[in-house]
């Protein structure tokens, strides 16, 4: 499933690429479906993925931004608006959750079953469904599947990635417990350089809005006007700068220059306009 | 610490209230500041707890909405749109991360500190300054406390609140870990029906729009026409509606007819307004 702007962009080259979490987070599984070739760089922290990429031992970083269901990771945008880097791409994986345990588990074995409070919440109907299965939050859902390799007991099942289940040996016993099946997180390729990409469709930015009434109205009349469609708006206090918000506003680029105007128009209502990214949407 | 609306509106009734989170989770110490008296029913998700309100369980919920530097806890504002529950006062509590260690810990000892992956976030700079301690994600701040003191190890420390300390008998042996003094989360309460509070200077709504350019911008004229100030704008998607989003909205209502004013144009241009609560404003 190679997304179009991948291919055009990034040949297959063995692009070091880091993630935040373990091998097997869902942030791996996004590496494997659109940079196969790449090397996965796990970092413990988010903090650690941007000095990666900062000090040049990676090329890239692959970071979820946004979930259907569990929202904006709200980090990523606080990361992406104090370094100088660029979103060059952007992919959507389904969230597929999977019941892994230890090989030769049979289902009625099982008692607990472990993974993140976030995939545990996705999964409720199983839990409906399965009284006699305890969930036990675990901190990360590729750490629960290793956890439970490595206890090696029936009684534990962990929800984890199916890549989860390939980096330590786990066996899927049921498939995609999701309770939705519109269940997808929006991953973004951040680069220290902005490639120049003749298919980008999209621009995302961050717009520092002073907080007084009706600034956001502002605003937003420079798309309404234009009648650009504003795809994604997300607002986050900007850290160290008490009652001054940044928003995060996605819009599609279908005329150039009706998005050079709106942006020009932009700045003369915002403390600050930074553009984050140009790249083809993935949608 | 006790916030004005509360006074007002909740005498010193032992009240029953559900807490997503073990005891010593900061909803725990936003229970104890606000309502020292109540009964703290805590519960493993937060799907429990709105099923341990609908059920008569318990009278009220306090759970976090928003904090300032990890964002908004979207799941609670699915939930809120999902049940037909008030919210009937706001309440801000400071996070003030602690460092606990069985009683007798020298700091010197500490090797490994637990904690949840957002306290740990939010500690960035003691971890810089004490290069020796590994930093290990947990999935709890008081479950981590809770490990430590089971281990009873002195290798081991947890960062969790002030609370934690005192419910596992923990000792502080650092205090205000945070790198950032402005961490604020704030809390909502809950109930099955709207309390009549007089002091009513806030409402929250959700409104649902179509997946069409401008009607953001339309729907937040009614406000800006009137001069109406808005404090907070979450977009989210609605569950099982894929491309409809459901925009949460807090104002100020200083001038009660205007604020109806708005919400009655606000109905001509969406497709929905649920109004989530009229309440003192925390701020």
């Amino acid at each position: 499933m190679l997304q179009r702007g991948c291919v055009v962009l990034y040949p297959c080259t063995q692009m070091k690429i880091a993630i935040q979490g373990e091998l097997g987070a869902f942030s791996h599984e996004a590496c494997r479906r659109n940079f196969p070739r790449a090397k996965v760089v796990p970092c413990a922290v988010s903090s650690e993925v941007f000095e990666a990429l900062e000090s040049g031992r990676v090329d890239a970083a692959l970071i979820p931004i946004e979930n259907t269901l569990a929202g904006p990771v709200v980090v990523h945008y606080d990361l992406l608006l104090e370094h100088d880097f660029y979103v060059n791409a952007e992919f959507r994986l389904r969230i597929e959750h999977q019941l892994l345990a230890v090989p030769g588990t049979k289902f009625g074995e099982i008692r607990e079953v472990l993974s993140h409070p976030v995939a545990l919440d996705q999964c409720r109907k199983f839990f409906a469904k399965n009284k006699k299965v305890r969930s036990v939050s675990f901190y990360d859902t590729a750490g629960a599947a290793r956890h439970v390799m490595e206890e090696g007991k029936h009684e534990q099942a962990a929800i984890a990635s199916r890549v989860a289940g390939e980096v330590y040996g786990a066996e899927v016993l049921q498939s995609n417990l999701e309770d939705d099946a519109q269940n997808f997180t929006r991953f973004v390729l951040v680069e220290r350089r902005a490639r120049a990409n003749k298919d980008a469709n999209k621009v995302s930015v961050a717009v520092g809005l002073p907080n007084k009434p009706g600034m956001l109205f502002k605003a937003l009349s420079v798309f309404a006007l234009r009648e650009i469609d504003l795809t994604k708006i997300e607002s986050r206090p900007v850290r160290g700068r008490p009652w001054e918000y940044a928003f995060f506003l996605d819009f599609m680029q279908t005329d150039k220059k009706a998005a050079e105007n709106a942006l020009r128009h932009l700045e003369e209502i915002a403390q600050f306009v930074k553009v984050l990214g140009r790249y083809r949407s993935a949608e």
